[in-house]
Formats: C-alpha cells, sequence, structure tokens
C-alpha cells in the first residue's frame, strides 16, 4: 500500500468533515468562531483522526460512519493544545510556524477557544449517530472522554505541569507520556475499532497497538526536540540518544506485533506504526 | 410544600453523589484532584442540579435515575465559574467567600482543573446509564453540550467579554444573558424531564419554564449587584430599578405559567420560581 496517499485521502475526508462540524465563520458571537476555526483548520497532520478511520477500516468497518468520533479527537486535541500553548501554561507565541491563539485572539478568547471545542467534540459525537447503536455510541463517548479526563491526558498534563524543571525517575516520565499523548491516541485506534464493531479480543489488540504507537511517538518527539542539553523530562535526557532510538524502535515492533491476527485490512495501521519512528518532522 | 426542607433533602443527595463521582482526593496527580474538589465542593447552593432532580419529579420520574445528568451540570457550571475567575477573564480573588481556583493552585492548574471538570461531565453523564436507554440517554449528553457550547452558554461568554465597557442593545442584552446563564439552566430543567420520560409537550414547557426563569435569576442577579452605578450591561444599567423588578416578576409568572399542565408533582418546580425572583443573596 502507499501510506503518503492514503494518509492524504483520509486528511481530505477529515478537513471537510471538520469544516462541516465547525460553525461558520460569520455565526454570532464572530469571534469566538472566528478562533475555533483558526486553531483547528491549520493544515494539521490529522494523526489521532487517520487512527480513528484506521482503525475502524482495520476491524473491517466503513470508516465513514467513524468521521464524528475521528473529528471530536481532533477537537480535543486543538483544545488540549490552545491551553497548553497559554500564558500561564508553555508561553508558546508560534505553532507551526503560526501565531498561537492568544496571540491573536487574547488570552480569554483562546481559554473560551478551547472550552468551545471541548464541548463541540461531546456535541459532534452525539449528534449523528449514523446508523450506529446507541449503546455501543455511548461506550464510545464514554471511552473518549475517560482518556481525554483526569484519568488520562489531565493526568499527564497535571504532572508535567508540577515536575517542571525537576529532575523525573523513568516511571514518573513513562507515566506522564503514557497520559499526556498516549491516552488520547489509544482511544483513538479503540474508537475506530469499536465503531467498526471489532471484537472484543481485536480491541484489546488496538489498544496495545495504540499504547506502542504512543510511546514511539513521544520518543521520537523528544529525539526531534534533542540538542544535546540536559532537559531532564525526555528520553535522551534520561536514556542518551541510541538507547532513545531502540527503545522506539522497539516500540513499533511492538505495536506491529500487536496487529499479528489482523488481515490486511490493518496494513495501514501497521504503515503509521512504522512511519511514527522514521519521520523527521 | 416546606421549599426549604426539598433544597435541603435533595442538596444533600447531590453533594454525596459529586463526591463519589469526583477523582479520591488523594488519587495520583493529586494536586489536580484536589483542585478539582475544591471548586465543586464548596458548599454551593446546587441551583441546576436541582432543577434536574425536580424536572424530573415534574413529569413522574424517579429522581434518582437523574443523578449523574445532576452531577454533570455542576461540573460544568463549576468549571465556566474557574475559568470566568482567571486572570484573563474577570480576575476575581474570591468567590464565596474563598480563594479562588488560580489563588490557591496557581493560573496553569485552575485552567487545568476547569478543562477536567467539563471533561468529568462528559465521563458522568456515560459512565452508568441506570437502566436507561442508551438513546435518550444520547439526547441528554447531546442537549448539555450544546447548551455548554458555542451555540450556548459560550456564546454568550464570548459576547461578554466583547462588550466589556461598552454601550449595549437591549436585545444584546438579552442575548447574552439567555447563552450566558439561561441556555443551562434551561438544559436542566430539560435534562431532568427527559430522563423522566416526560412527553413532548412537557418537555416544551419545561424548556419555557426554564428559559423564564434563567431570565428572572439573571435580572435579580443583576438588581442584587445594583449599587446605583452605570453599569451599561446589566438589567437595572438599561431599564432602571423599577422596570428591572417588574420584569423579574413577570419572568417567574411565566415560569409558573408554562407549567399549568402539571399536577402537584411541579410544585417543588413553581416554588423555585418564586424563590429565585425572592432572594436577597
Amino acid at each position: 500500500m502507499n501510506l503518503q496517499s492514503y494518509l492524504s485521502e483520509k486528511r481530505r475526508l477529515i478537513d471537510e468533515a471538520l469544516e462541516a462540524y465547525l460553525p461558520a465563520e460569520h455565526t454570532f458571537p464572530e469571534i469566538i468562531c472566528r478562533a475555533m476555526r483558526y486553531s483547528v483548520l491549520n493544515g494539521g497532520k490529522r494523526v489521532r483522526p487517520i487512527l480513528v478511520l484506521a482503525g475502524c477500516e482495520a476491524v473491517g468497518g466503513n470508516s465513514e460512519i467513524a468521521l464524528p468520533a475521528a473529528c471530536a479527537i481532533e477537537f480535543i486535541h486543538t483544545y488540549s493544545l490552545i491551553h497548553d500553548d497559554l500564558p500561564a501554561m508553555d508561553n508558546d507565541d508560534f505553532r507551526r510556524g503560526k501565531p498561537t491563539s492568544h496571540k491573536v485572539f487574547g488570552e480569554a478568547m483562546a481559554i473560551l477557544a478551547g472550552d468551545a471545542l471541548l464541548t463541540l467534540a461531546f456535541e459532534t459525537l452525539t449528534r449523528d449517530a449514523k446508523g450506529l447503536p446507541a449503546d455501543l455510541l455511548l461506550r464510545v463517548v464514554h471511552r473518549i472522554a475517560s482518556a481525554a479526563g483526569v484519568g488520562g491526558m489531565i493526568a499527564g498534563q497535571a504532572l508535567d505541569l508540577s515536575c517542571e524543571g525537576k529532575e523525573i525517575a523513568p516511571e514518573t516520565l513513562e507515566f506522564m507520556h503514557r497520559h499526556k499523548t498516549g491516552a488520547l491516541i489509544e482511544a483513538s485506534v479503540v474508537a475506530g475499532g469499536t465503531i467498526g464493531r471489532g471484537t472484543d479480543e481485536q480491541i484489546e489488540s488496538l489498544s496495545l497497538y495504540g499504547q506502542k504507537i504512543g510511546l514511539a511517538f513521544q520518543i521520537t518527539d523528544d529525539i526531534l526536540d534533542f540538542d544535546g542539553g540536559e532537559k531532564k523530562a525526555t528520553y535522551p535526557g534520561i536514556y542518551g540518544l541510541e538507547k532513545s532510538k531502540a527503545l522506539a524502535v522497539q516500540a513499533v515492533d511492538g505495536a506491529v506485533e500487536a496487529l499479528r491476527g489482523f488481515d490486511e485490512r490493518a496494513d495501514p495501521l501497521r504503515a503509521i506504526a512504522r512511519f511514527i519512528a522514521e519521520r523527521e518532522a
């Protein structure tokens, strides 16, 4: 399979759906709608929503039905970036070469835009079941909310905040990443598999796959950011560069291994796993 | 009926349920769990969750089943207060005589605690259906998300921010309040009525009731805050004190009138409507 054409095809579908679920630009009050659209429609790579669609296809589902969940997860991801960039948090002025939300719309509106996107995720998830049984959809909503909440992503962010500048044990680093980035990535594949009506065993395999690529993703991020400096709370900072690269490869192998029971419909997931550790930005 | 004993009985049930749905105090990472608990467990009046339970009872439902929705709405209300109090927003140091979240836990953790409570609302709603049909529960989740989102509460907050210090037309003031405080109050009664399996006609009446008490609530708030000054974006600022009081009474009468088709099981809702315009704090 050609991963690049798979990714760009899915990205197109997702971008269309995101646009459709966002409030139109001139909806009153305009400024909050513009702020929401600014941060979502920014040419993102759409890793998480693509994982939702690919997870759905891996179990034989029609990924069209998974589009609302895919968009919901991208809204959650985007809100977390807007809030992370705030002056009180990481205080970042740029993201992907563009001024961050609070630089464009002011701090108060950026906080609200994040809140609005988090809420829109749940509006989107529950707006149109697309023929899915309601109990299955409820389970998906619960899974995504848990992954985004204080037992998931927010636990990682809180820990990150409270560890800033401190020496950090390898177990704490792992807990932090497993929650801060891993939980939502894992929930993406699992949500896709659930919507595609995967068996319990398949969902378990997808969950393991998601954990492994989440880890690979984070280690690779740390490696790409590594400047030889002494940043403690990173993989190269704790393990050194060579060992970190080996850990990333090991995580990718684990992800591919988790899919051993799946047929060729899981090829996109396999290719995405390899791609994650090989990417250069 | 004795409204005070009704309110304190419901408040007790709600406080117990809130405590049960919040993460325990020593859950890792502790600081975020403490921040969430600090703002929720603060002796609040629990107006919105009581409206959920009373709305459920008004249509003959067992309000026990509505407790998760009641708590979810209180979590949403609390997150909105935490974020409203932030330095970038209203910059309030105290709420109900206690230091605000960001004064106690710092700004970053207060932002996260708000995010965590908003997410917890949806975790709580979807955790335990308590025997409710899944499609009905999905409708409730959607209704609450819409009321809290950019078509509801957040529209009001965004408008409030962008009108700060400006002269404001009466229609704009009404739009702002109908969204900022009205939407969630209306959704509370409607969610309760839906969970209690009210008919479409009953739900419509509850919706109208909710709109009217939301308005009465806001006008009374403005009257209680009124210091004779020139604050433009308030009812006494636009209409003067006497006319504002008359508008509040008219809204309460409209709320009671909306319930004319209901039997004595709606008495708590009727008493709450009258209480809102008569309260003194």
